[in-house]
């Protein structure tokens, strides 16, 4: 039983892997760069997303949003000038805590991929399963909020690890919390030496121009 | 591909529901009471712990550890007198996101059941999965902390549905967030109407002395 097990998930993921480079290859078709945006639930994705894409100057952007269920994440991003596809896992049994390259492919149809050179992939809120499966991305990134607490590099490894850049949330709170800024880029630093990171509140919108700019500038690599 | 898939799917939900009832036998046959407490990463279950476990009375409990990898939370509570297993889902591929019932089970031979009338399985972090899979427990609470926005009942149905108790922490917090705790409840109401809730902050202590009292009243159930 245990062998069958393994051999079934060996196998998904070798079909995720070509899955994913076929939507590569279309990303790469339509000159397109695509970032896979990581986190806990309620990190903050959807609203430093409100944040970035409020004024994309001259980069076209696109939004697709990965969710169990429901738009309301997409919803938020509406009154934005800039086409969101919503995806929805709660088909597959229970609902996925994650998207995977065929979830992804299954969507691309309805991507105006023609039209942008950006498009950023809003993940479920998961620290897990999201970041065991490439879906066809140039980069991959998470937000960790301060709220989470200073451990979850150490407690949540793969997801740490697979990203080039963590944004650090919520810093406006931190006068308000226990939480060690130097033992959370300690622990980081054990698992993702080196790692780019970005300091900021998306309630204030103290560093949020330095995020914006540093999204907008993955549409020029 | 797609209805083999599926067919594997639904016989690991049905193994799992087969495992957890003999879990369920072996805590009655023991006399333990099993509390699954689940909640997004960082919302402060293993800190509710800590709050609880300072003084159990004459209430005899054990914890149960679930992560994907490491001890950090173990570690956390050894200074309380309290037996604490650890179960890592690491050696699973990529870490699974959730315990299910056979990782309970394999467990159960570490966790001193004769010395104890009140198990809490603090569960990995994860508004997914943890929901779709029993453990032979007889109740499911989770912790929702302000930080996470009033949408998350939306979001994440599953798991605020199936718990019979949801704990807000974090409640410190209020005056410094942009959270409506009333259309949080109203989000909650949608989704599990009139369930059990409580106000707290493990931070500061403010209702903790409920949520003790709460918790350690199970072994009387």
């Amino acid at each position: 039983m245990h062998q069958t097990t393994v051999r079934v998930a060996e196998g998904a993921l070798d079909a995720n892997q070509t899955i994913a480079e076929s939507n590569r290859a279309d990303f790469d078709a339509a000159g397109v760069t695509v970032v896979n945006l990581m986190s806990a639930p309620g990190a903050g994705k959807t609203t430093l997303l409100e944040r970035a894409l409020e004024d994309t100057g001259d980069v076209r952007v696109g939004v697709l949003e990965g969710d169990v269920r429901g738009s309301l994440d997409a919803d938020r991003l509406s009154h934005l000038h800039v086409p969101v596809t919503q995806i929805n896992t709660d088909p597959a049994f229970g609902g996925e805590c994650h998207l995977d390259a065929n979830m992804v492919r299954s969507a691309i149809p309805e991507v105006p991929l023609e039209e942008i050179e950006l498009l950023v992939i809003e993940n479920v809120g998961n620290l897990v399963c999201p970041a065991e499966f490439r879906v066809g991305e140039d980069a991959r990134w998470m937000i960790s909020s301060v709220t989470e607490g200073e451990d979850k590099p150490l407690k949540y490894p793969l997801m740490f690890r697979t990203c080039e850049l963590v944004v650090i949330n919520k810093v406006d709170l931190l006068p308000h919390l226990d939480f060690d800024l130097d033992r959370f880029l300690a622990n980081l630093d054990q698992v993702n030496p080196d790692v780019e990171t970005l300091r900021l509140s998306a309630r204030t919108g103290e560093g949020t121009d330095a995020w914006r700019e540093r999204l907008l500038s993955l549409a020029a690599g």
